[in-house]
């Protein structure tokens, strides 16, 4: 079985390597390296951001198989997606790196780092006092494998640790919030509010003006899921009117983050490039190979993405 | 029985308000607010960092409550100490404090918020590679309360972890070394080095040349017990060879830390001004009270000071 490989040029021959290495009887390809002829014998793509014309072009594929967690990017405007099954890696060390991200988030407010960080630039000596994790009421926005991971280790360190998602989960030790009647009491309660959601038609821009109004005065938000489900401009203004005490954001409308951008320089905001679950290579090449096998023996691979709920 | 309250000034009111609530049947008295011939008549002293004519003034204590869980400051030069009982505070919820910023010391260089931070000053986007929290070796020295519990943290993190100590000590999941024996192969397996000891003769200077050329290259140390326990020179040799990757930093020789000092502007270090455990006015207000009522109907109270050991 012929399997095009599309990735950002900085990664993709480690991927095309690895997995070549891990099913040596598969036949892998870079893409854009496909001569028009070859595209038709094309029969699954491995991709991460992969332009439309791989779509077009590759008009025989049985699988697509995405090099992460998330998925929205199969969904933008101007890619026709053929109707086979799309897996997605679902990775218990991805999920732990998000939980360790979200926990370093919050403690970078909690101990006062992001306050303590300017004062050593301007060589000033004042304690703050920092809330006892205990008395710390920590949100979670999704609760899919990220959100579930975070929320289990925020638990682990003895916050207040409430989950919301669409449908009703229950964790234990987390106070359960659902679907839309759990959305304003959810947000009362979250001193920290940290988004893992998946992009979809209905989270876009849920981190705007009328959620960060039902925030408690002072909240921080996280932002780990994608750039799209903040409204940049609501942020600022939150911010700058002392509504929100301050946010991390590692996903950005657009990536990398121009240098114009008003983020960049904001007191109260941590920036990180896209880096809160980077995929693991190791894990991701075993679980595609798999799922390519099963294509190739004509069976259904798991982790697979629902397109109408879009994730 | 008259107690006398010595505290730096921003705290003294609300120790003597909150002892005075705690305790009412005893009667508590600000230093300096001490006339000579009341002096004589005092039985305890609370303090922290009382001046050496407190100790001169007051011949009859029979008792001295440290308002911390460091008691250097008692054996500074120039103070003669009566041979009476001494009290320090053991606070669970101060254990805690210190755990958790240890957990956000390391997680500040581990997920490179020290690099992000300057970056996003110099609007980069660069991704780093953090290490997975298995894979990442810490180690405590000291394991007081402090120590256990910070030690007890990191594990449920799912860090690597040992721990040194003056005598063997066993907790789960930690690797334990002791003693000069167990120095040089402790040293080896720290990523991360959090010093919590006890300031003593034997622990002056501990982080110094020596035990930096014997971590790994590009280990980050973390100093949260005393300052004296740092050799600050070295710690910049050790930095500005890359032999250090980083250092966070709580505790100083001179504090507040003065406004030449050569760490403020160092790229390499995080400091805090003394925050990493805040004392805990209610739990240590109620520990105080419980040691002042049994010193005063001839008992022997809890949590005492070795003289010999000087912790």
């Amino acid at each position: 079985m012929q399997v095009v490989v599309s990735a950002p040029a900085e990664v993709s021959e480690r991927w095309r390597d690895g997995l070549a290495q891990a099913a040596p009887e598969l036949d892998f390809v870079l893409w854009p390296e496909v001569a028009d002829g070859d595209a038709e014998a094309i029969e699954a793509a491995v991709v991460w951001n992969a332009p439309p014309e791989l779509y077009a072009r590759c008009r025989h594929l049985k699988c697509i198989c995405v090099l992460g967690a998330g998925t929205d990017q199969l969904f933008a405007p101007g890619i026709e997606l053929p109707e086979v099954p799309i897996v997605r890696i679902v990775d218990p060390v991805m999920a732990l790196r998000m939980a360790s991200y979200v926990l370093a988030a919050i403690l970078h407010f909690q101990r006062d780092f992001h306050d303590y960080v300017r004062q050593q630039r301007e060589r000033v000596w004042r304690k703050h006092r920092s809330r006892d994790s205990h008395r710390v009421r920590v949100g979670v926005m999704g609760l899919g494998a990220m959100g579930r991971a975070s929320a289990k280790l925020l638990v682990t360190n003895g916050y207040d640790v409430a989950g919301w998602s669409r449908s009703p989960r229950r964790l234990p030790g987390v106070e359960g919030f659902a679907g839309e009647d759990g959305w304003p009491p959810f947000l009362a309660r979250c001193d920290y509010l940290a988004c893992l959601l998946p992009l979809t038609a209905e989270t876009r821009g849920l981190l705007g003006v009328e959620t960060f109004a039902r925030l408690p005065e002072g909240a921080v938000v996280i932002n780990a899921g994608r750039g799209a489900h903040l409204v940049e401009a609501d942020l600022l203004a939150a911010l700058d009117a002392g509504r929100l005490r301050g946010a991390v954001l590692d996903v950005f409308e657009t990536e990398p983050l121009p240098p114009e951008h008003p983020f960049w320089d904001h007191p109260r905001i941590l920036l990180t490039p896209h880096v809160a679950s980077i995929t693991n290579l190791e894990t991701g090449v075993v679980q595609i190979a798999a799922a390519l096998r099963t294509v190739r023996d004509g069976g259904v691979p798991v982790n697979l993405v629902d397109r109408a709920r879009g994730y």
